[in-house]
């Protein structure tokens, strides 16, 4: 095992979390993706406590994720757009539907169908490899450092899944 | 706008972010993704509190994700495995780590590279429509109820994005 050379401290993981590891967050940024933009309407659909989504709203923001337009004046009001940076967060969440539609539907089926408008068929996305279009495994891939850290050989084949 | 006729109550996220929606659980699952099994080394490697990392084990656990087997017997030692629930996680994990190296990496990029190892390539997975096998971008998605469910006309036509 040389998992010990490979950390998801060092990884990716740690820094995301520190933005979307909240239960209240996920649920948001879905709304977003489904178009919802107002406060009172997260409120709303969310039944969630004022300042709690204040809060998750604003770090968001910090984050870049969200940004607050105006759109009405005297009284100022803002919506609540994804960025660029936002909209690149939906491989994540439809990663996530995909899993609860798998593990967590009741026996009639996913709740919501998600169609591929340019191909016309009901979907559920697939991670799939950029260079040869195959789908991707998890024991498909390794990870290593970054050639030009310290250690540079391969850490593992493929993780050990199970 | 429809969004008012598909809640993210009623899909998969929520189900989904009382497993998956806090930081630690993330990290967590993250190791376990590259082959850390045991207790202590979870522990070492995340710096993580003795019953913050016990606490996220057994939820995983409850939830199904991980298992705990008998490594060793007097004193008996377990270590957590995770299940073909778990190993279904790696597209979450993945885009994850995507998204984390677009836009938190330092200036030389991605401190993890990651092969595809079938095809020799470097790559970031990307999210690709398993009919058409084209990449998936979030307008080209629609959503809809399940037509079983009330209220059968589609709600939308690619999620309002920026």
């Amino acid at each position: 095992m040389k998992w010990n050379e490979v950390s998801s401290e060092q990884c990716s993981v740690a820094r995301v979390s520190a933005v979307l590891g909240d239960r209240w967050t996920l649920v948001i940024l879905s709304e977003c993706f489904l178009g919802v933009r107002r406060f009172e309407h997260f409120k709303e659909r969310l039944d969630i406590p004022r300042t709690t989504l204040s809060t998750r709203l604003q770090r968001l923001e910090d984050h870049g994720v969200l940004e607050r337009r105006l759109y009405q004046e005297g009284p100022d009001r803002h919506e609540y757009r994804l960025t660029p940076k936002g909209v690149a967060l939906y491989p994540v969440l439809s990663t996530i539907v995909t899993w609860g539609d798998t593990y967590y539907s009741d026996e009639a089926g996913p709740p919501i169908l998600r169609k591929h408008v340019e191909c016309g068929h009901d979907i559920q996305p697939v991670l799939a490899c950029p260079e040869c279009r195959n789908d991707i495994t998890p024991r498909q891939m390794s990870a290593r450092k970054r050639p030009d850290g310290p250690g540079q050989q391969p850490v593992r084949r493929g993780p050990i899944t199970g």
